[in-house]
């Protein structure tokens, strides 16, 4: 299977790549590393990469950031920002890499416990990752070719000890935990789901 | 009570206005008809309209579109519309208005039942429901001063005739219900409350 990961050099697209590859072709990207470097703020970006990498069998997502700051210091600019790369910037990855996706294939995304475990300094994310939920499941009923696509939502994790500290009483959740949720999605048979690892 | 209502001339905002209306002062507002008019897309127009409003009690938000077609065709163009329009626009209305709203006042925006229950066409719609019914729930633990924030989340509406075909099996919802979800919000005590009516 030929897997494109992106994100791949990131706290979680590392366990990610690490527990498929192997057994699969993996073709890594990011903004700055990996096998091809794209910039998922700008559809002309997205739409390069899938030209030069040609059909595939699934997509994994890990990448996009938010803003994380208390919400009456937020301003509509810091709120778009997010916006345009975690939420955007995914959902475009997804709307014109449909027309590159191999029949049967898959796309998983990547939102996260915010959107329904709220924390101090997270309204931005967790409407992002609210917007992603939806997205996944409203996009899996309309996919064509048996194509599926999934979304992981994972509790903060282990490997980010700085977050910690943002997060009172959530137990960190583990890399292999939420590494195992992205094969899930990929190597099982799910769509339309959001696979809750907290 | 001085309330502002967004909106105010559609199937929803103007039904709200009815019920509202008599033991309060009521703002109207729209991007053309109304007290007021304002361009939700734009922050400079929001901030130019609180300052001339002044402070107030209470902002429902009825207003915003998003994007209503296949997903195959669906562009990042007009999913990006969609998002600044229905979810920015009325994430807007908050991140600048929390500067401008009395103590104990409240928020009330308006997602739908596409978040959880899609339809065809209904991709960029529910996306930007599931993003605002998140953005409620972390708002509502950082809005200072007793501030509240509310979503009321219709179903298709028996006004909105025109849906009833793209929602198959959907129930179209009372407008009295709707309109009793955001008295509900502005004149009740819940905050980070998702109000679904379907």
């Amino acid at each position: 299977m030929k897997i494109i990961i992106i994100g791949a050099s990131g706290t979680i697209g590392k366990k990610v790549t690490e527990a498929l590859q192997g057994n699969h072709e993996i073709i890594t990207a990011g903004s700055k590393s990996g096998d091809f470097q794209l910039d998922i703020n700008s559809p002309e970006s997205i739409e390069a990469f899938y030209k030069q990498v040609g059909s595939f069998d699934a997509l994994v997502s890990t990448t996009g950031s938010g803003h994380f700051g208390p919400l009456t210091s937020t301003t509509p600019a810091d709120f778009k920002k997010g916006i345009e790369s975690k939420l955007l910037g995914q959902v475009n990855l997804v709307l014109i890499g449909q027309h590159y996706i191999n029949t049967k294939g898959s796309f998983t995304l990547t939102s996260g416990i915010l959107s329904e475990d709220p924390v101090i300094n997270g309204a931005n994310l967790g409407t992002i990752n609210g917007g992603l939920n939806a997205f996944v499941l409203a996009a899996s009923i309309e996919l064509e070719k048996g194509i599926r696509i999934n979304a992981i939502s994972p509790g903060v994790v282990e490997d980010s000890p700085g977050y910690f500290e943002y997060f009172p009483g959530h137990i960190p959740v583990t890399m292999d935990k939420v590494a195992n949720a992205y094969v899930k999605s990929v190597l099982g048979a799910v769509t339309g789901q959001v696979i809750r690892i907290f």
